[in-house]
């Protein structure tokens, strides 16, 4: 009979998850900068990639506070959401509204991350791991202004060269 | 030379990639739901299933209001968030962590619902439609509330019987 999973197994494979996502942002950020039409939005593009830097190496800590070795694992969800980047830069690379477009495949990507740390941070706690949740909730705090100050660039400046 | 793509575009396709999510979304809720372990849970995905049918119904006004046919469009971020609730429900089928596993793959789908109302409720508004950006915004404040009470059953009753 096989091993029930349990609680870790899925602390474990969403760790791995994020880990993964996290650094497929990496390399999709300087395109996402480089594409951006405002300087204000590639700036966002660029703090973000550094921050991104810093999160990898809070995840880094996790997989050492859970005595495993840090290791990502494919998954497709953020593949798409940043395949979506890609085809706005190639379909909106002339148009008014490539910011726009930029925004709201950012957004989307915030919120994965958004959805993932939360989940973490609450298993963290739950597996009696205070140090863990204290670096995902970092994260987590992180993703979340990111997330705010795209909806201000998409709400302000940005988007009213698209209308 | 092809015509040039607007705001208006990138509108009508996120606004078709959300309303095939929200109707992959209620084929979905029911195997979550017959799949919960707990009666809290149960009772969270059934009635997120009647809002969605509720918020299929705004989608074909904003659709009305632009002046288009509601119409879907394949999203395959959607589809893998969605496959993941999927997996959770045949390898946790009989695990303690199963409803945690449920949460999670729950909460996902609601950011990624979330930002696209984030984003088509700002574009209505830059494209002077206030009518489909109340509507947008209605759809978006329960998808709000909807990933609230799930990161309360989390961090509450169901999780606890998992750790």
């Amino acid at each position: 009979m096989p091993k029930q999973k349990m609680l870790e197994d899925l602390f474990l494979d969403t760790l791995k998850d994020i880990y993964y996502a996290e650094r497929q942002i990496v390399k999709a950020l300087p395109k996402m900068a480089k594409a951006a039409g405002s300087d204000e939005l590639r700036t966002a593009f660029e703090n973000h990639l550094e921050e991104t830097h810093g999160q990898i190496d809070r995840l880094q800590q996790v997989f050492e506070i859970f005595g495993k070795r840090a290791q990502g694992k494919t998954c497709e969800a953020i593949q798409w959401l940043l395949e979506e980047g890609e085809e706005i830069i190639e379909e909106f690379s002339e148009s008014p509204a490539l910011d726009a477009g930029l925004i709201s495949a950012g957004n989307a990507v915030e919120h994965y991350e958004i959805a993932r740390y939360g989940t973490l941070k609450t298993w963290a706690t739950l597996l009696k791991m205070p140090e863990a949740a204290k670096l995902l909730d970092a994260n987590l705090q992180e993703e979340h202004k990111a997330d705010e100050l795209l909806t201000k660039l998409a709400t302000t400046s940005v988007n009213k060269m698209a209308a």
